[in-house]
Order: C-alpha cells, then structure tokens, then sequence
C-alpha cells in the first residue's frame, strides 16, 4: 500500500500525509512532481491513495488541486488535516544573510513573506519555483543559482541547510488545508462530526439558481462552511461552485439536500463524506444551523408514513 | 350510507353534496342546523361524510370550519367543490317588490347583496339569520315576521316561494369552495391533480418562522394555492396558517415537503389529500413551480443511493 | 368633535373608545349601527373619527373592518387598544338562572360561551342579533322575546340588568384589537414604538411574490407582527394581504420596504402608522428582527453618498 | 499622462491597455514586473491608471489582482475589457518543432496548453516563468536557457521570434477579463449598461450572512454577474466575497442593495462603476431579474412621499 504526494520530499504535503497516516512506512510514501501526477498516480491504481493541498487561508483554492476535482476522472476524499504554515529562511552552510542577493520559493510562499524579505534583504531578487522544497532542493545543489531558500522546516533539514530566519511569513496564523483521494470506493462510516464535499454546476438557464442552491441546505438545516466558485471552463461569467457542509451523506438532512441539489443543478459531483478536522472556524457565517437532527428526520419520517396511511398524524 | 350537510334544507351546501355525490339518494342526505354539527355527526359515525362549506370568494374562510378543522378531533377532506353563488329574493305569493319591509338573509349574503338592497328597497330593514335557508323558511312560515329572504334559488323554491328578482349579487363571480369530510381512513389515490391540505402551527421561539414554512414548499417545487391565517386562540398575535398545495401527500415532493413542516414547527395537522377542481384560478401569487416533477424526485433518489455506495454519481 | 363607534351604547367598542380618547365628553360618542356606518360617519365628515373592532384572539380578523379597509374609500389608523373579552350573563330583574330558556347574543361572543351555555344552560335556546349591547337592549325591553343576553358587563349596567353568571367565557385570555379611524391626514409623529398597517395586493402573474414581499421586510429588518390573507372579492383564489409591521412610515428601514413592495405589487395601500400598543405577544415567528436601527440606515445613506462621489468609503 | 500595465512588452495585459485606450501614444504606457508593481505605481501618482487580469475563464480570479483589491491602499475600476487569449509556440530563428526540449511559459498558460503540449512534445520539459511575454523575452536572448516560448503572438513578434504552432491552447474559447484601475476619484458618469464591482466581508457573528447579501440584491432586482470568494486571510474558513453587479451605484437599485450590504456585513470595499463589456454570458445563473427599473424606483419614492405626508397613495 503506497501513498503519493505533491513533492519533492520535505514539502508541507509530505508532513500532512504523515500527519493523516503516522503508521505508514516512510518507504510507502511516494513524492510525485505536480498536483496532476498525484491525481494520476490514483487514477491508475500505481498508489492505493494520495495527499494534496486544497486550500490555504492567504492564497485561497490550491487551482491545480480544484480543477482536477472538478474536470478530472472522479476520485472521493478520504480524509483531511489541516497544518500551520511556518516559512524559515534556508541557506548553504557558510551563507549568512547579509550574503544572500537570490531567493527562491514558491509564488504562494513569496506573497507570505512579501514583507520580511522587503525589510531584510531589500536588494535581493526573488526567483519563484514550482515548491517550496523545490527551493531548497535547488539551494543545496553544488553551483545552485539561488544563495537561499523560503521553505518548510523539514525541507530545509532534508537538504541540510542552514536556517538564517525563522517565522519570516508576515502573519502568523496562516493554515493550509490537505485532503487525502482515493478511488471510489464504500465512504467512511460517519462519526457524528463529518464534513461534505461537492461541486455544483448551476443551470444556465435558471435565473437565482445560487440563492436556491444556498436554501436546499438552509431548509434542511445543513451548515455550510465554505464555498468558492471556480470558472467551468466554458467562458468567462460560467462558474461552478465548490461547496463543504458539515455532516455525512449517509445523514438523512445531508442527503435529501444534495438531492434537492441534483434536481436543480445541471450537474452535481459528490466529492466525498470524511471525518471533520476543526480549523478554527466554529462559527460560519453562511448557513444558520437550525438544530434539525437526524433524529428530528427519522421522526418525520414515521410521521409521514402515518399521514399517508390516513391515520391520524 | 348518510351524508351530512349544513342545513336546512336549500342551502348551497346541500347543493354541494349533490354535486359530489350524484348518486346518492335523497333519503341519505342529512341537514345539520351547524358546521359544527355537521363535524360532530361525522365524529361521532352517525354519518359516513359531511359537506360543509370551507371559504367563499368574498367573505373568506368560514371560520366555523376553519376552527373545527384547526381544533376539533381530526377529520380528513376527501373531495372538493366549487359552485357560483347566486342570490334571489323570494316572498310569499301576493307580496309584490314594492310591498318587501323587512327582509331575511344571512350576514354574508347580505354583504354581497347590500348594494342591489339599497338601491331597490332603501327602505326596506334587513333582519340577519343562521342560513339563507333559514331565511326562506321563516319567510315561508305563517304568521312570518318578515316580508322577503334572500336566499339561493332552490331554497326559495323549496319552500315553495316566489321569486321577486334574480342575480342580485352585487358581484356575477361570486363562488364558494365546499369540502366533504370523513373520519380518518386511506386516502383517495393520486389522481395526477390533486390537492393538499394541512395547519401549520408555527414555533413560537423561532422567528422567521413563515418564510421558513414557505420556503420548505419553494425548495421541493411545490406550489401553494392558499394561506390563511387564523388565530390559535392564545391571544392575539399568534396565528396557524391553514394552507392548501398542489401535489398529493404520496408525492415524493409534497411528502418531503410535508417533513420539512413538521420539523421546524410546533405542530402540523394534515387535513387530507383529494382531487383538485379548478377554481378559476391557473396563476397562483405564492410560489414558482419549479418543474421538480415526481420523476425528478425519484432519479434523484437513486443517484443518492449510488453516491452513498461510493459509486461514481 | 364628535366621535363614531360600533353600537349600540354599551358595546366592548364604546369601551375601547373611552380608553383610546378618555378625556372626550360622553355627549361626543356616537353609536353607529355598523362597521360600515362607522366608516361611512367618518368619510362624510359627520365625525372627527371613530373606533370599530379590528381582530379577536378567537375568531380573527373582524370581516366588516377588514371589507373596509381593503376596498372602501380610504382612511387612516391613528391609534389602537386592546381589551380583555369578558362575558356576563344578564336578566332582567327577578330572573333566576333556572328561568332562562331563550338566550340572545353576537354569533362571536356565542363561539366564546357555547361551553359555559351547553354546561350550564343546556336546554336554553341561542338567538344571535347584531351586537352583544344588542342582545342586553332587547332582554331590557318589555316584553321581550329573549330571557337573558350574554353582553359586556358595561352593556348590562347600561340597559338596568342584573348579573346571573360573570366570565362566562371559555378561555379567560381572550382578546379583542380596536382601532381608531381618521380621513386622511399628516400622520401621528413616530414615539419609538410605533406599528404600520398596510394591504398588498400580489402580482397575479408574479409566482413567488408572497415570499418576495416578506423578503422585503426581512432584508431591512423590518419585524411583522400579523399578516392575514384575505380575498380580494375577484373569485376563488385570489388573495390579498392584510400586514402590520413594527415601526412608522417615517423610519427609513419602513419606508424602504414599503418602497419595495410598492415596486414588486399590483397595489398596495398604507393604512396608517400609529403608536402601537403591547399585544402580548413579544416574540413574533413572521420575520427576525434584525438590529438594523435607523441610526444603521442613516449612517449608510452617508456612506452610499461618499461612495457616489468617489471618495474611498 | 501615462499609464501602467502587467509587462514586460508584449504581454496580454498590454493589449488589453491599448484596447481601453487606443488613443493613448505607445511612449505613454509603462510595462510593470508585477500586478503588485501596477498597483503601486498608480496609487504613488507615478501614472494616472493601469491595467491588469482580473479574471481568467480557465483559471479563475487573478490572484495577485484580487489580494490588491481586497487588502491594498483603495482604487477604483472605471473600466473594463475582455481579450480571448490564444497562445503561440514561438521559437528563435533555426529552431524547428522537433528541436524543441525546453519550453518556457506562465504557469497559466502551461495549465491552458497543457494537452497540447503533451500530444507535440512529449518528452520536452516545461519551466514556469512570471508571464509569457517574460518567457518570450528569456527565449530570444542569446544563450537563452529555453528553446520555446507559449506566449500571445504581440509577445513572439515584439522580441523577433519565429512561430512555430499558432493555437495551441486546449479550448479556443479561452479569454481573460482586464481592468483599469484610477485612484479614487469621481465615477465615470452612468451608461445605462455599467457594472458595479465590490468586496463584501460577511459578519462572522452572522450566520446565514451569505444569503442575506444575496437576498439584498435580490429584492432589488439587481442582478449578479460574478461571485468569487476569498480568503480573508484570518484563518482557514473565514472569506470575503468579491461581487459583480449590472447597474451603476448612481442607480437607485444599486445603492439601496450597496446600502444593505453596508448594514449587514462587517465592511463592504466599492471598488467602482463603469461601462459593462459584454462577456458573453446574457444569462446569469445568480439572480433573477425583476423588471425594477430606476423608473420604478423613483416612481416609489414619490408615492412614500405621499404616502408620509398623510395624502392618499
């Protein structure tokens, strides 16, 4: 049983896939270079799962990781956990920061870092690389055209460089969310506190369709907690919409909800029913919850059956 | 088999139960002197069913049914009527127009034909009584205390009256809707047009608690024909909302609907589910039907059921 | 300056009267025989204005009120009250309670005393007349053809009777709202606790407009306190709205709404704003009060008019 | 008067400038290494406007554009444009297709071309640089590392390359959104087809907020043509919601919907009015319109002025 990841190793990837599955062997735990790869990796069966970025609290929606969910062949979240975002400045033993005129990172760690790097090192240039360990991959290399890498702690320690700052992000409290794929197979059993993923294609021809898509949750007390339109590809002004609700398909408000959301989308894609990880957000400014239990359904449920059997409710 | 209707003899109502139940026999038809009695003979089994009239197209609810429907031992609505209402005035033979001092009627058909008596018997005093019925009877009594009833048609010729004038209804579109009742029992087949009624009784420590209810019809679909508020009876400022939908309770749409209801309010009575008449009335103001047809429910149910399998929707 | 209220002398609506205005000499109150006479004194000017019941907490909307102030000429709401319903047994002097076999009152105050009556009283017959002051008139009269009349306290100490059996009523909570009318007119100055009347009549060919209308008070946090269909006279089906609203026209967030349903309407027409009495009933299910305050709505008119000319908000 | 764009030369964002301004001579317009560098410059006064991507129909909301918008000093859109992109393989003089193994492009375009690519040039490895026309320009220097450039074909032609593919991205109705950007100033006057963008920062103690700022729209009749949610950089789970709409602040609708924001949310960012572009999209999946013209609204403004002055409506 191998597991892919958006590499190379020491990514912040790689220490979510450790966190969501401590007990697998570091041997199993595979590096591919793109978010696509990982998704591919999956699809043929060359892995039994895999971890990938999908959201962080600067940047918003990892693009790649949302477009494979939206137009890919369909793979399920398993899971999710979610992980602070610490940058430490890396460089080559010998290096000290009044040294230091190039820097690599990624784009999305640049803009976290925008203004240490303009207040401590205001000449040096900035070069942007597809990861963040890819930095310090390159930093560490003999001839490396960089003097320094933005990065993780753990990359910078699998290349053996040397931490010149630490903390350097401009805010302290940035998170990224991962989830773990797999091919579609029996969800989960629900927990009790479980999280929905889904993606909605409004009707083009259904004027409102996103407040009535917002109140097939709201009628059936489904809270939301996040939601983010994507362009479907077809034209600009065409959206699709990326939705997470607390609760577990298999939950009966859970499930009658997403089959309000199939008779008036154009298309809905499950993405998956998985063990919630808080992330610091217990109040949601999208839905009220409306304390509409799975209790609460069953017993309308009995009620019915006896309404339609004419007796007496 | 007897059926019950609001009386005496003559009154529109008994026009209602000929309407639907032609073939019953006369000998099995029963005037009650009440709405209430007419429930109560139902309750009690004298009768298999009662006709009592429901809502009238100028004056609204009738709120002796309305309050036996909302309070009394549940009873179920099995069908529906709707006739025009059309007033005559009648008096005993010899008396002429000019002659007409004091006249009968029923508050309601007063109402409707105040401005036909002002113009033609501006003198005249009008003396309300229990039913138009009433009126032609006593009117039709030796020794009657009044000179004239305005009443429907075969009332005045029950009683062997002479008609004065015709169509004296301030309105020519008057109607009203009548009902007939039964004790719980299974209920009439979906007929592919039908109708469904029920009183929500809203929680009192849930504000927003209206645009909820209609909401949970406006999700599935589901049109409303009616609303009506009555007072609870605890004071002023709460109401029940007494509504009529399109759609049969065996519908997924109406039942889902159905459940919705009973979970945000304090109570549902459902009233029944029966086959609709026109009423004249094709465009309704209270909710877009949405095109959500019982096919829709149903493939909605199996792609849940796949989604839920972790098959790819 | 005389006023107008439903009679005869005696009735619960002198009462309200006296409370709404308890500095006008008694010589100033006219008892009109109607609602509708009430209205009319008023429209031709005869009075300075007049009171008439406008609900009850047993039977709901008062027909007549209601008839007149959806299709009359128009006039304005100036103030309300409430008053406790409670019922007295009167007969004339030297009538036991064993003695009475012919009971006269209003069909509303019967609905309210038919348990006390079928307990105590169950072989007396029931008459209903035009009024509960009525009823204690013609049991003064001699020769009367009724043994007692159930009547307000007021109506039987005005017509001499004597007290056999007080609060005879089922429900000791019953209430009923009187209203004040005035022709139009600069409206009463907004005191912070304020309530409008209004009627709307929906957009026949708008499906969704209830809905849409309650949205308009909602999104401005406009509360409402009642909200009663009631036919437009124009056949089975169609409706009109009877509301009221907290707050006063001149509030901004009142305005607005009004303003929208203005908009969205076929018609709507402004009953009245006024200072609104407790009705009891502190929470109401119909909409979410808000915390939008007028200061709210003042200091974003300063802000849209920053924003107009350009400047950062 | 001069006026920045996302350079170097040759970039999408440099047509785009010269569509908005056509007049405006070549000297005039400063290319800018970044979005960030754009922003800057206008609101230092260096020039008097620029231009960047705002949207992309693959790709989604402009990252660098959107946190500018969002969190930077205030500026204001007073135009827009729409360009479809359609990318080139350009290559220097002498180098043929089947020479080609490293390529260099935006990750943007990679993301656009990528079938494409993989189909031609299987076994060439792709860099990601910070804009085509940079990957444009690194191929035409001497000793460049890269074989290729994907880029526009102003860009191929601007540094003397040779193109070898014309067409190459995946779909052929890609385009992205531009706009211009002022400091604040007095709004462009109103068109009769303007948009209004903004940024809305829900309450977090507000559940349902989402909703409720649609419904503000939504009673107003105003109609939303983008809806894109943004971190807002507090956390995992907390965004703001970056807002199109048809109309001009000016119109009556609008401010009164921009007034209801202003009540409800935590902070509302105008970021501007100004003349709409077709995008190709007539029909918008987020709201319906309603037929509300500014007609209709001043037409209720009157009527409430009536209607407080105590007049008939």
């Amino acid at each position: 049983m191998r597991y892919a990841y958006l590499g190379p190793e020491g990514t912040f990837t790689e220490a979510a896939l450790r966190a969501l599955m401590p007990q697998a062997p570091e041997a199993d735990l595979v590096a591919y270079p793109g978010v696509d790869a990982v998704f591919s990796a999956i699809r043929r069966g060359e892995v039994a799962g895999g971890v990938v970025p999908l959201e962080n609290s600067l940047e918003g929606g990892v693009s790649a990781t949302m477009a494979e969910l939206i137009n890919g062949d369909p793979l399920l979240i398993a899971a999710e956990t979610a992980l602070p975002v610490r940058f430490t400045l890396f460089a080559r033993d010998g290096v000290a920061l009044a040294d230091v005129k190039r820097v690599a990172t990624h784009p999305h760690a640049y803009a976290q870092c925008r203004g240490w790097l303009a207040r401590n090192l205001p000449d040096a240039e900035v070069f942007t690389v597809s990861s963040t360990a890819a930095a310090a991959q390159a930093v560490a290399e003999p001839g490396a055209p960089y003097d320094a890498a933005v990065c993780a702690r753990v990359a910078g320690e699998r290349y053996r460089l040397n931490a010149l700052a630490e903390g350097i992000g401009d805010r302290s409290d940035t998170a990224t969310r991962f989830i773990q794929l797999v091919r579609p197979q029996p969800l989960p059993e629900p927990t009790g506190a479980d999280r929905t993923s889904l993606v909605a294609f409004l009707a083009d021809d259904h004027p409102g369709a996103l407040i009535e898509l917002l109140q097939q949750f709201a009628v059936r007390g489904v809270n939301l907690t996040r939601l983010e339109s994507r362009p479907t590809g077809d034209g600009l002004g065409r959206y699709c919409f990326c939705l997470d609700a607390d609760g577990h398909v298999a939950d009966p408000a859970v499930g009658e909800a997403l089959m309000g959301l199939r008779r008036i989308c154009k298309e809905v894609r499950f993405l998956g029913s998985y063990p919630r990880v808080g992330l610091g957000t217990e109040l949601s400014p999208f839905l009220p919850p409306r304390g509409t239990t799975s209790a609460d359904f069953y017993e309308a449920e009995r009620w019915l059956a006896r309404v339609r059997a004419g007796e007496p409710g």
